[in-house]
Parts: structure tokens; C-alpha cells; sequence
């Protein structure tokens, strides 16, 4: 099928090209290029070194034979998302074309701002494009499980059936989001709920968990294909950033007790994931909810596993406990739902050894690309400035 | 105490800042005049004259010796949030700035972003201007009714009490707002929960139904402080627009089978409830939510009464059942709870044949000033595009 994937440069979106593309989907590639933007402007880059979209794309067409074409431009241009949306005419848009760091949404009010607009107004850009060019076309949009918070019942995948003074319904799921990026995802899907109902277009919103890894099959077949790494403290989520912590010596950043438990999943299951969702469309005016992640674990329970894999690799890794720059429960329940993905057929990755070896060999073969500079966390929730470098630790999404 | 009233020149703030002075606090208007721009945009004015918002203040000074200090500037302008602020030093900002009309979010792109970016992006930056220059100061902020569409459960204040699996919490009550302009009230919602979590901030969340009405005791004694009086397709409210209808002889516009049911009050309650929420606030770090309405009318019934209270003058009002141009259920259970303004004291006017005698005379003594052009509706919620004039009605909020 025909596939257009927005911000097909980034983390999640270039690994998920090439697995679609290598599936036998025809993919074009939508992406403005911010990402690479916000690395210089925060003075970070990836572990791995990643070429340009050009070269990534012509690498994959010498490896695989297959074409990916590629349009750069940004979401919040109207005229470039109608212009695409109608030379392409997709049968699904995969969207995972938004700022995705929380900590870079809590900066300061300009990035506060620039979060809201970019990912709001440019997931409606998407819509009305969809709405008025091509009404059938399958949104698939990614979502966070950092919507939900930390409720104290279980998390449904989206709705969840309340009875209240002996009457009953089917509602959307509460949302306790905990940045201002995290509250975008939440506005993104009101909008996307009410797009279905009022205009009839269907959408899938993934809420994807943690992501960790950085491998795919596709990924691994050229040098010039390697998917991105991040392990700084604005952009590297929890788990590749221990192991390149792990690897320099650095000790392990926890905050507060490391009790904070998430949905996390491997890189390999969210292309597959994707891929699902995109072969088996919800009905015309559909708009359903699916929690993208394998398996929950506590923050210290996977700085634990960093350390034992580590020791098997004769590397003496150590955790440091810092305050929490975040406001969240330190202690809290978390057990939430994620059995429609499972129902489509994904067999999950589950976190292995193995997978831990690979990650910490990637960090130990780049080792030498490590910015000591950019692992100590700058951003901290309450004051919503950056602070003084080496202050306290943050992770990721 | 010192009260800042942003959007201080419309419909509901004109006459909240003339009563809030007359009660004896120091009251500052902050308003772009974004609502007399949209007048020219759409050929609609009010039915009452009203003055400029300088000739309003002068009158009030004249007739109650009180002083109205204004502030003309947009809330997208950081520097101009952060200048006001700091100049004045507000214990209470009144929040009443936004795009209020759903059918104008509705008429195409353009307009559902401006609304969404005018709205959204707007309360963050008065939500920064209180964490970094005034963290005491109280956000008043206007919310609606239709931020909880229709549910098929007791709709609660803000908060639900949730038991599932066997657990419980109490969890922000599920959203389904029924435009692209409710939609903003829901991000508004989360975003403001958000701010007091995180930093400490404090607000009230004030869902407001539809209002009617037009003169308040200060508004009544002078007619350079007359308020506006809209009664046009995009933002006119369905009583007042009734009313104007039965005076023109004009049949009354009711779509669908008129059984959509909403919480409403007349706005010498909404003057009173900002009174009673500023004057009572909330504990530093609490979001607090009101649903400010007195009764809940079906569209149907209200037509009835306008009919009913119309003949009493001589005049034989009909009505019109239409096709309904927005996504809305024809028949629902609505049941909203509203007991907390109640609660801290207000006192209700409730709809009575006085009040719609006087919305009938008041539309008679400036009938001649009606343009006919502006009632017959001009938004589907649909196509999302504006509709040919004479096609079908819809009705403000």
C-alpha cells in the first residue's frame, strides 16, 4: 500500500520507513529536518553517525532496490501539506511528525510555545488535508503513553466503561499528561476524535510507551542506514542513555527513588506495530486507541539490569540518585492495558540480555563520540528554565 | 481587591468589569478589540449600539466616579502578557480573552487554527506571566459546558469519582467537545491542571453554559455602557437570536428536532459567579473547576417560551424546524451537576416571562438596526467551509 510517513528522518519514522519499504510498501518520507535542527541548537548529536536523508534514501535504494522518495517541509505550511497530500494520495499517513522531548517542552515558555503550536496546529494541518483531499486515507498517529499519568486503576487503551449513579458509557480515558509536550498528545487527540466523529475520517492513535534499541534488520544492513542514538539529557530516553552512561563511566542517573514505572517497548516492535496498524484500518469514521508498548518497568529495576549486563562485560557500572527535576508520584499504581496490538498478531521483544549487550557494545564502539557535557541535566519542571548544568537528572520522552 | 479582566470589551467582560468595579475593586480591562474585528470580518454588528471601549470608560467614570484603568494588546504578544502583568500586579485575572463562537472555528482551516493557536498558545503565555511575575495570583478563567459534550452519565464538577477493577481515583471527567473551539477549552483545561500541579499556581475553571440576557443593573444606567447583543448565525446565542427572530417576524430557526438540552444562565449570574470565584479562591497549587449555569432548557422548549412571551405582546412568532448543520446527538440524557456556585452564596435569576419580555423589547426598540442577511446561517460542521446564506441555522456557543 502506499504509505506516506511523516517525520520519516526521525528516531522512530526511519527505522519504520525501511521496514515498510522493505515489506513491499511504497513510502514517501515527509520531514521538515527540525530534529537535526534542535541537536545543533542544543549542541548534541547522535552516538551513532546518521548520513543525510539523501544519503540514507540512495543507500537504501543500493542495498535494497527499492525507491523511498522523500519531501522535505514543515507541517505547519499549508500549502506544502496539501501539495503532498495531493501529488502522493496516500492510503495512510503514518505521523510521527511532532517534538517529541519533554524536557525540551519544559525549557522555557518560547519552547513551551513552540511545542504547542508545532505539534497542535500541525496535526491539524494533517486532518483538514485528509478531510479535504483524501477522506478514506488512514491516519496513523503516535501517541504517548505519558497521556494517561499515573491513575491510580488500571489504564484502558483509550476509552473506558464508567457507571455512575446507576447510569452507564463508554468515555474517552482521563488524561493527566506531565509536560507540556505530553498535554500536545492529549490535545492531538481530542482533536483527532472529534475530526472522526464530526468529518467521518478514521485514525489509529498509538499510545507508544519508552522506546528503546535502535537496531532493526533493515537498520543493520549498511552503515549509512544506522537510525539515531540519543543519550543526551534532552532527547535520549531512559534506557539507551544508562547504557552510554554504563559504557563512559558515568554513573546511572536515577531521580528521586526510581519507583516511576512505564510502559516501555523495543524500536523492533514499534515498526511492526506500525506496520499492524497500517494493514488492518479501522472502519470509516473510526477513530480507536491502541497502547503501543510490551512490558512495564521501574526506573531502577532497568538501571539494575544495566549494571548486571554490564558487569558481564567486565564494565563496573554504578547508580547515582538524584533529585527528581520532574513533578511525579514517587510511588504509584501502574498497570495498564495492551492487548489489541497483541490481538493483531505482534510478537513482542521482550527486554533481553541480548539486547542490552547489543546496546552497550553500540555505546562502547562510539564511545569516543560521547559528550560528557550534554548527560547532565539542564531542565527542571517547576522552574521551567534551563538550570545550571550538572544540577539533577531528566530522561527522554 | 485588584482585578485584571482580559477580554474585558465583549459580551460577558464588559459587564463582569462594570460590576466588579461597582462592588469596589480596582478593576483593569485588557482587550485587543479582537471582537469588533470579527464584526467587520462577518458584516455583523451588535443590535445594541455599543461604544467605543474608550467612550464606555469615560461613561462609567461620569456616571459611578469609579476609574476602569484599559490596556489595548493582544495575549499572543509575550512582551505586552509580560508588561501588564508586571505593571499591574493583579490578585485575580479574569480570563474571558478567546475566540468564543463554535460556528466561527468551524467555517474552514483557516479559521479552526486561528481559533485553536489564538486560544491555546494565548492562556499559555497568561499561565507564564503568573508563574514568573505574580505565582499568587488567582486565574479565573472561562471554560464551557460543551467541553463535556453529551455523556450518557451525570456529567460532574470537573472531577469524577472512578471505580474500576476494583480500584478508585477521582480523575478529570472524560471530554467530548462538539467544535474546533470547544476543543480549545478542553486544552485550555489541561494545560491550566497542568500549570497548578507543576508550579503551584492556583485557578478556577469556570464551564460556563449558554448565557442570555444583555443588561446588568450597571450596564442600565447610562446607554453609552449599553453591552453588545448579537443575534447573527456565527455569534449569536440561541435565546437572544430567538428573540430578535419573533421581533422581525422571522420564524424561529430550531435544527433538528430541538431536544439538544444545555446548561444556560442569565448574565447577571455570570457577573455574580466571577464575583463569587474571586472573592473565594482557591488554595495555592489547586485547579478547581465550576459548572456556572442555573437551569438546563431543550432548544425546542426555549423556542416555546419565546413563542409563548412573544404573543403576550401582540406579536405571532413561529417556528422552524431545520436540518441541524453541527455533529450533535438528537436525542441524549443531560443531567450536569452545579451546586458549587451554590454553594458560595449565588443567588440564580432564573428565566422568567419579565427577563424575555425584556430581550423582546429590547429587540423591538432596535429592530430597525437588523440585517436580516446575518441569520440565516452560513456554517456545516460537516464540510467545514461556509455554506451558502439561507440554508440552515445554527446558534452561537
Amino acid at each position: 500500500m502506499k504509505l506516506m510517513i511523516l517525520g520519516g528522518d526521525g528516531y522512530c519514522g526511519w527505522p519504520t520507513a525501511l521496514h515498510l519499504s522493505d515489506a513491499g510498501h511504497d513510502v514517501v518520507i515527509v520531514d521538515s529536518l527540525a530534529r537535526r535542527g534542535w541537536d545543533i541548537e542544543l549542541g548534541t548529536s547522535s552516538l551513532t553517525p546518521i548520513q543525510s536523508l539523501n544519503s540514507r534514501i540512495e543507500a537504501w535504494r543500493e542495498v535494497s532496490g527499492q525507491e523511498i522518495e522523500a519531501e522535505v517541509g514543515d507541517l505547519l505550511d499549508w500549502g506544502f501539506v496539501a501539495d503532498v497530500m495531493q501529488r502522493h494520495r496516500p492510503e495512510a499517513v503514518v505521523h510521527f511528525a511532532e517534538q517529541r522531548s519533554a524536557p525540551y517542552s519544559m525549557i522555557d515558555r518560547e519552547h513551551a510555545v513552540f511545542t504547542q503550536h508545532n505539534n497542535v496546529i500541525g496535526t491539524l494541518n494533517v486532518l483538514f488535508a485528509i478531510h479535504e483531499i483524501m477522506p478514506e486515507c488512514h491516519l496513523i498517529k503516535l501517541g504517548t503513553m505519558g497521556e494517561y499519568g499515573t491513575p491510580n486503576i488500571d489504564i484502558e487503551e483509550g476509552f473506558i466503561e464508567i457507571e455512575h449513579n446507576g447510569r452507564r458509557d463508554r468515555l474517552p480515558f482521563p488524561k493527566q499528561p506531565g509536560s507540556f509536550y505530553h498535554l500536545t498528545k492529549v490535545h492531538d487527540s481530542h482533536n483527532i476524535d472529534f475530526a472522526c466523529r464530526t468529518w467521518g475520517i478514521r485514525s489509529t492513535d498509538l499510545n507508544q510507551g519508552i522506546v528503546y534499541g535502535t537496531v532493526t534488520p533493515q537498520v543493520a544492513r549498511d552503515p549509512r542506514l544506522a537510525n539515531r542514538f540519543d543519550y543526551d539529557d534532552v532527547f535520549g530516553t531512559v534506557l539507551n542513555r544508562f547504557c552510554v552512561q554504563a559504557v563512559i563511566g558515568h554513573p546511572l542517573t536515577v531521580y528521586g527513588t526510581g519507583s516511576q514505572t512505564r510502559g516501555m517497548l523495543d524500536i523492533r516492535d514499534t515498526v511492526r506495530c506500525i506496520e499492524l496498524a497500517a494493514v488492518n484500518p479501522p472502519a470509516i469514521g473510526e477513530y480507536r486507541v491502541f497502547n503501543q508498548f510490551t512490558e512495564q518497568f521501574g526506573v531502577r529495576q532497568l538501571a539494575d539490569m544495566v549494571v548486571a549486563a554490564s558487569g558481564k562485560l567486565g564494565i563496573d557500572a554504578s547508580i547515582d540518585y538524584l533529585p527528581n527535576p520532574r513533578t511525579e508520584a514517587k510511588e504509584h499504581y501502574y498497570n495498564a492495558k495492551h492487548t489489541a496490538l497483541l490481538d493483531l498478531g505482534l510478537e513482542p521483544h521482550y527486554l533481553s540480555d541480548s539486547l542490552l549487550d547489543s546496546l552497550l557494545n553500540i555505546a562502547a564502539e562510539h564511545r569516543v563520540r560521547v559528550d560528557e557535557q550534554v548527560i547532565a541535566p539542564r531542565v527542571d519542571w517547576r522552574y521551567g528554565a534551563m538550570m545550571e548544568r550538572d544540577a539533577v537528572a531528566v530522561g527522554g520522552e
